[in-house]
């Protein structure tokens, strides 16, 4: 069975039951209905509740062995005692996959905690079924209209290429609600909680196959099986980029414990190793998206020679800081590319590399040419683009998406505008493959991780 | 006369000249007479230009010596060459301050540059004029409703509490644009430019008095008077906060040069100078928009024993990695915190530091006394909050902040929602002087660099 199998009826199912489903909107299991329902899941929905007759509109069962059919999938939402039971009832229906989001196992640092994960374990294992969790907040597939987990707000995602496997469920919702306003497209997201039987290193392999997903990202605290994660990420990161984020530091420690049951441990060695593995390593969960949302948008540059095109010196500078500080260097100009800018821009501009248009951007055939001149240039990887909104400038963004396009180069750009202006600008620039960042450094700094990547690859190719 | 009397002409002039005054809106002489007119300022505004007859709705002189009368204020958008005897003729009405907008003095790196500027020194220190710039973007004071720059957006700036000093017109905008959204008020921004006879230090010791200004904001790339700068600031943090964000490494000096005429140097050693009078030093422009904007709501902690609040383990753990890597330490609460928040809290969360309130947050009652409970232990100097938005959750906001008032704790929180969500929310928060950031990373770096002032400030008490 290949991977992509394995995975089906967990990412795939053709019906979703609720164990714990519930009326009450103070309770959980009332929003993991309700997201189900929200996402529009095409396949058969079961709500599981001795009390209720209906929630949300749908048929409920008083149990388990009560349903009409044999399902795919079980969302289980019940205190942690009840789950093995519950987890024998669902191997009955043939159950293939189990979203356990209660808490109470191997998260709360006591025997009981540990006795109840691996029973469950145990029994998963027995009749086959795969878990996500326990002590998650879900799992969505975007491209399957499956949201199974406790948020319903998930439903109302991008479908895209970025996965998400995170170990914590409020980083899951800050990666989505910024993702959201970033215009990110997910494909899927997993909170693999404390993890029973799929691991980081499972869901890598299962990503790195999977057509729909184009950019891994993943959020790690505590990791039991590095090694073999490891191993998988260095097979993956030769066709799909990795971006990791991980956190845990040794003082932190007994929250991370407490958090999914993972120790932290060795942080910066795991830091190391994960970098040589040839995974993008960042440093908070807005560079995990800005890099994730550059990558799903075009191909990282093969070696790391920049330039600078900005209407203004300060903010180049400042980028010019950050990407020689991530190692990257200064591109020198062609004599060619030189005279020609030489001609090209008035004497008050800065017509070397950074390239400072300033008010020359107000004459767009100027403007224009100057990017194309650098893109076109044989020194240059990757062009940095910096612009301030002024009222009388056009950003000839076509015009920069066909010379990105013709000289094939990465280009990565900060726009910077007072509230509500130039957004259809910097929308046009994003679905002609140039992201966009609110300040120099971010664009700078993943334009760094995207270069790190493109040696990574290029050293497989 | 005092430095308050000194700046007096130039920041609060009764009368503006523009020089170079244009009817035509693909110049910066235009612009600088827009961005007049829109400040509403209330004294009168002269544009000087031998052609045109009115722009904007004022009466055009054709030139300086036809002013019916002295002036305070000259912004010169003029030829460089023609500066020099400019500045003669502003001497002749009196000018006492002059905005040198105009390009093409000691940034471009020719004799001829350095000739003009120092030309341009001599002439306004025979005739005690003050100097913002050359080769600025202007500078602005919300608190006169002056705009004396090109820039006319910058008269719809929130008046405020933050001074902004820097080199970098480019990066004033970026600020300026990010602050309207973040509702930062500013007293006065100034761009300096290349500095004839203002420099860093001189508006330090100007902000340090100025009652309108309560947050010293900086953006430095090259610096010529370090050691002035150094000891100004050392002064001016007894009493008012400076937080400065320092660029251009060795490898981007030539930028730095071309930019505004100054060498960037031992870039780390001016970097730990800075740091060691007092300043609090950032490294992105961001992170200084989210320390001023900290800054202006509350008093900094004098200590550096932090609790984490949040809903969520996942970023409490990484607002304690920022944190301690920050040179901070995870408050341990005296036994009766502990007791309490066990009676309070269900066995499902996380009851010590950081607290992990979870799902109770759904109770209003228990989450208001978790928050309280630990503003009010003697362990802890402040606390991070953290909340994800839910829609069954009410976020109790004017008893946090009755809370933190009464136990006199600086209180940072990161608020993350889906787009649109909870905007009274963050709004009230701030009102009621709690900051909110995006990310729990920004608002633990926040914390870090509140904490390294707060420290400084104790020193002095």
């Amino acid at each position: 069975m290949t991977v992509l199998e394995k995975f089906k009826p967990i990412f795939y199912p053709k019906s979703v039951m609720v164990v714990g489903a519930s009326k009450d909107p103070n309770k959980m299991g009332y929003y993991c209905v309700k997201s189900l329902k929200d996402a529009k899941f095409k396949g058969k929905i079961y709500p599981i509740n001795p009390y209720a007759q209906k929630i949300l509109g749908f048929k409920v069962y008083p149990s388990i062995k009560d349903l009409p059919e044999n399902v795919d999938l079980a969302v289980i939402v019940i205190p942690a005692k009840a789950v093995p039971s519950t987890l024998e009832e669902c191997a009955q229906k043939r159950v293939k996959g189990a979203v356990i989001i209660s808490g109470g196992f191997k998260e709360i640092g006591r025997e009981e905690g540990l006795k109840l994960q691996e029973e469950t374990v145990n029994i998963a294992n027995k009749y086959g079924i795969k878990i996500i969790g326990p002590n998650t907040f879900g799992m969505v597939n975007l491209h399957a209209n499956l949201n199974a987990s406790f948020t319903p707000i998930f439903s109302k995602l991008k479908k895209g290429n970025v996965a998400l496997i995170s170990q914590s469920g409020g980083m899951c919702h800050i990666i989505s609600y910024h993702g959201m306003e970033e215009g990110i497209g997910f494909s899927k997201i997993v909170g693999v909680g404390n993890r029973c039987n799929v691991e980081f290193a499972d869901l890598i392999e299962y990503f790195g196959e999977d057509p729909e997903t184009k950019v891994i990202a993943i959020y790690i605290e505590g990791v039991d099986d590095a090694r073999r994660m490891v191993e998988a990420a260095k097979k993956v990161v030769r066709k799909k980029p990795i971006v990791a984020y991980k956190v845990g530091r040794e003082g932190s420690g007994k929250a991370v414990y407490s958090h999914t049951g993972s120790l932290a441990g060795k942080h910066e060695i795991y830091k190391a190793a994960f970098k040589q593995a040839g995974i993008i390593m960042v440093d908070s969960c807005i560079e995990l998206l800005d890099t994730v949302k550059a990558l799903a948008l075009q191909e990282p540059p093969n070696n790391g020679r920049f330039a600078v095109v900005s209407k203004e010196a300060g903010p180049a500078i400042t980028m010019i800081d950050v990407c020689t500080d991530g190692g990257l260097t200064l591109a020198k100009f062609t004599d060619e590319t030189n005279e020609k800018l030489k001609k090209l821009l008035p004497p008050f501009t800065i017509r070397t590399n950074p390239v400072d248009v300033a008010f020359a951007s107000l004459n767009i055939e100027a403007y224009k040419e100057a990017v194309r001149l650098v893109l076109a240039d044989e020194n240059v990887d990757a062009l940095l683009f910096f612009c301030l909104y002024h009222p009388g400038i056009k950003l000839p963004v076509e015009d920069f998406a066909k010379a990105k396009n013709k000289f094939k180069k990465c280009m990565v750009s900060c726009v910077v505008t007072p509230k509500n202006m130039w957004i259809q600008v910097k929308r046009k620039m994003e679905q002609t493959g140039i992201p966009v960042f609110p300040s120099p450094e971010r664009a700078a700094k993943t334009l760094v991780n995207l270069t790190f990547y493109g040696k990574i690859r290029k050293m497989f190719s």
